[in-house]
């Protein structure tokens, strides 16, 4: 079990649950995945993750299934298991299709390809690239 | 200089320059930037690498500028310098509005937080989160 | 510069100068750091991780000076040169001797080598070490 | 199994018999764990790994507690799963109240997401952060 | 099971089944391992990445172990177990005996070590390691 | 300049000029490089890590050479330009040419390419690659 245990609905806090029901109101299921009924054992922890999360992936300049797929990127170059699998599902269920995992699996691997193509190389950044605000 | 120093294109092999025309023709620009230049001391890893490269991010299911923020999510996580200063550009050549780029930015921290809250609190996957091949 | 540019506080709204002015009376200082000025681009991004890091890092059961240490580890071991630079600073300002830091940087090179020796020659996870919620 | 197997102490030679005593001694418990029983396997690195371990690892300017609170700040950001609960048993020994793993997860989660944000936003180093040797 | 699921040989397209005969007869094998028959379910980047690392790994001025034992440095320091398992075979397969293995990981636990010391003391390179482009 | 500054071969106690005057030796050259110089400020540290170096890169089943490149190896998954930028050097100094770079180099991208892939599509590690300790 997770280093502090999960705090399950019925034990939990009404700070706690405040923050579950809004969860799974938010999400529209009803359940809560093990990474929240873990770090609920830190109540001001979850409650700021969560609420930057909400704030973060909801719908903007980007759209939720694009931010979604952008976090299966971080998760996989930092092999994060438990979030490669998390995040792989919500992708899913937000509408990525098979045929966009697997590109975005080539797009990944091939960042951490050149990534280090251009560090084993010593590469110097050209002048176009540094940027002067070009707002 | 980089590590081999660069190949420009008036010293380039045939082979060389064939990659180098190709990659001026498909971005539609006049020039060539370091990365290249430095690994065509190499010329095949420069044909295979501009190949895939040229294949994984050509329009699919996924469109073009999708692809460069997904590459950028992955050179920020891994603290390349030289691919965040270029893929940056291509991001904003490509349509990246200041905005997207501040909601990407804001994602890629987010994911790298929640990484190591799931790693730190040794977070167990769900059974909801294991895959059973669903195509 | 980087890549939106920096926003100075003569330049800056209310909203990002409420944030700069807490800053710089929280730290007892009358600058801002380039790491503020840069994402003050996107003010809720700098209300957001301002908050977060004031709370974060306040006096808790960790002090802030073992707490600006953990920052330098994990920044040392991503390699984040920002970080690195910013945050040594900061530690020395709480209070970090030569002599500790000496010790930090000990601890973390020793265990980035030893993360890699466990994963490196696949050592599983001893049963002693499995938690069950131990609180 | 571990790459090499585990070498248990009924079938240790007395070289690593010695290790494996000083260990127990040291930390005044009855067996050894995995990592060492794998990496016994080279009986020179088994050696010179515990013996840089008990000097970096000693009390100092920095206490035994603080200095495992880094090895767990270290081994989250690397996603070292056997480290992550190893060292995480090792610091609740010395003292880590749950108190003080919430504070520590956050802010190890905290300074992930910040050195991607200084990296992603491509911020140059203050002057003021530039070390000139203030020994 | 892998996220898209595995494509076995009697289920693949003649597409895939012509990449498995060639990786079973290159590596004179009669199966294939989980990695090729999860990235199967793309076609392109399985046809891809088998050409790929066909070329990458033939002998060269570096002989096939050598360049397995590359891979396993690398997928060591990333933390990836998969790849560490994989690769630790196939170079044991190549002729990487137990004393070599030793020799690798104490070599790879090293650079991790020292990587982070240059990093933490932010050491500057040295003018005699500037590369100017010495072929 | 480094964190603690450089200490300088004039004004090393005679301790650290012992560790100085062995490096050159060994290595057949009259200076010392910044790593080096950053690190003496920390003479137990100094000492600890010239002498693992010197053991570790010693010749044994492995040679100098094919060491020095996994350094490189590693140094470059790490992002480390320091240690890109000096074991680079080195290894050309034990004898790797430029053909033998660009291998590694192939083989390092290569490697990074699929451990993301592996990750990505989260394939299970296949029976035939766990080991049982077969020394």
């Amino acid at each position: 079990m997770a280093t502090l245990g999960f705090i399950e609905y019925k034990d939990a806090s009404p700070e706690v649950r405040a923050v579950y029901d809004d969860i799974m109101a938010t999400r529209k299921t009803d359940w809560i995945n093990n990474f929240w009924k873990a770090i609920a054992n830190d109540p001001a922890l979850l409650k700021r993750t969560w609420e930057d999360i909400k704030q973060i992936m909801a719908p903007g300049a980007l759209d939720p299934l694009t931010k979604e797929m952008l976090y299966v990127a971080v998760s996989v170059s930092n092999q994060c298991d438990y979030c490669i699998a998390s995040h792989t599902v919500s992708a899913q269920k937000k509408g990525m299709t098979d045929q966009m995992f697997k590109e975005l699996m080539a797009v990944v691997a091939m960042a951490n390809e050149t990534n280090r193509l251009s560090a084993g190389y010593q590469v110097e950044i050209d002048e176009q690239f540094k940027s002067d605000g070009w707002t």
